[in-house]
């Protein structure tokens, strides 16, 4: 089958009237793209523009593509008239998984030959969406993060009848759509971040039930300290930056340890020599010959971006 | 025993010669402050003053306090002329119990009368570095995050025989000497942040571990997916937004089944009444009857600016 190219895509439909279908419609629209809104039915059309208006503030703060304009957006109940000439549908139907098998296997006869349908899902996988799809080969999990007009990650996997030039297509289509797309390497509940997140959220709720710390603790302990950073530097890189010039080698031989200490009531993994080589290796490869201390003043420079961003949104500037 | 009221501090002792030592030096020169740092050996001077002049880059643009002067550091390799009419000591020693024990033994004879000596250690209880000191009750953890001139966060709590006065002592001054303080509710390994960013790290080992991640994803989902929203809003206030009018309330009653998935190692504790209405009163006061809209719409600013100043500092601006 062949597919459009990604750079060929004129138009997208976004299935789905709630929160994150609107908020996808809303990104395509400012990225320049004709979008087809589908909705249940037309009675969600205000709550829909609402999203589409407020998304839009921030849209235009990021900078619009040329040619956007929210007047591209069809919104309608018809199915059939969404999709028709889509070059890329993005489904974010309610997250259960009878009603997306049923959607599928109607989007599988109906969405033009080619064209790749992604799924927003959270929590569901493509092996079982796609159950009933008759053209599952093209049908992939895009699933982007809350709001998804502003947070650039999508985790994109395939099911198990899904062509893998389906997900190199999708991931193509999204770096060009202005997303961060990241291709898992196997299809695992709750995908990458959303397990990062996940660990994280567990790790408060056990503080909290503990008496330990209040939601309001969680909340200033992550705002004022790691998130700034982990805007600029992941978790890994961090550490790697953090320990100059032995780096992420030294933070695992030096501190790997600490791994057994009881901080957190996450068991910690047995660091192997090939769980340390990979790490090492990882963050060698995003380091790139960059010395740590430019990478510690391109931190710096963001951190004092991101304290004075939160100020000014806290201002209400 | 009295202390100095909070904002009649003139002058603060860093003791230790390392990135973290050095690092609250600067922030506290960029404060305002006379700082006498204690180095073990003059030798470590150039390193000094290079985390200094670094820090001042970033410390300049966030905007120096009237007075400010890299000048008004005096660094020394004698214990007593850096704590001589100290008001405030912070202790960054190596992170060895025998040795901090020893420190502090001095320190509680030769630190002024009523003064407050905060140790920044982020593995060590203050139960256990105080055991030898002659005055622990001024003695108190005053846990920074790296780097330590730039984010805010504090992590502050006694030991057994600190006085609660001190605490709270401390509390008051880092606020004022612009940090974002946390008295944590109890003595717990790895305080609050640290726990939420091993349970984070953890995590992110099994997936690489597993081959289900590389460190690159990894830092990807990180950066793209939940750290520029969570430095505007804390994971609690994030999902009360996100949730709408129904707020926290609405994510615990209907997703708390989610709890159970196997997302992530980390497993969660009961969701039981008591938690889930410590949670939800814990948000609803950090909303100061603030409507959800408002606070996503604060959220989305925020989340711009992170955005172009994260892209400004990759472009070396």
């Amino acid at each position: 089958m062949t597919r459009p190219a990604v750079t060929a895509v004129k138009k997208v439909a976004s299935i789905g009237g709630g929160p994150i279908g609107a908020g996808w419609a809303a990104h395509f629209l400012a990225r320049g793209y004709d979008v087809a809104g589908y909705v249940h039915s037309m009675a969600e059309e205000a709550t829909y523009r609402k999203v589409l208006d407020t998304a839009w503030i921030s849209l235009t703060a990021l900078g619009l593509a040329p040619g956007a304009s929210r007047e591209r957006l069809t919104l309608t109940d018809n199915l059939e008239t969404a999709v028709a000439d889509a070059g890329f549908v993005q489904e974010s139907a309610p997250e259960r998984l009878d009603l997306k098998q049923t959607l599928y296997e109607k989007l599988g006869r109906i969405v033009p030959p080619g064209v790749v349908i992604a799924s927003s899902t959270s929590g569901l996988m493509m092996t079982d969406i796609q159950a009933l799809c008759p053209t599952p080969e093209r049908t992939v999990i895009g699933h982007p993060f809350n709001p998804p007009y502003l947070l650039p990650l999508v985790e994109i996997i395939g099911g198990g009848k899904t062509s893998p030039e389906a997900v190199a297509w999708a991931r193509d289509f999204y770096a060009h759509a202005g997303k961060a797309p990241l291709v898992m390497k196997k299809e695992i509940p709750g995908f990458v971040a959303t397990r990062l997140q996940e660990a994280l959220w567990r790790e408060a709720l056990h503080m909290v039930a503990n008496g330990e710390a209040t939601p309001e603790d969680i909340d200033i302990a992550l705002m004022n300290g790691p998130a700034p950073r982990l805007a600029i530097q992941g978790q890994c890189m961090a550490f790697h930056v953090a320990c100059g010039e032995g780096g992420m080698a030294t933070n695992l031989d030096q501190f790997g340890p600490a791994l057994k200490l009881p901080w957190t009531r996450l068991a910690a993994p047995e660091l192997t020599k090939e769980l340390r080589d990979r790490m090492v290796d990882g963050c060698n490869e995003m380091a790139a010959g960059r010395h740590f201390e430019d990478m510690a003043a391109e931190r710096d420079r963001a951190i004092v971006g991101v304290l004075k961003a939160v100020k000014a949104a806290r201002a209400g500037a």
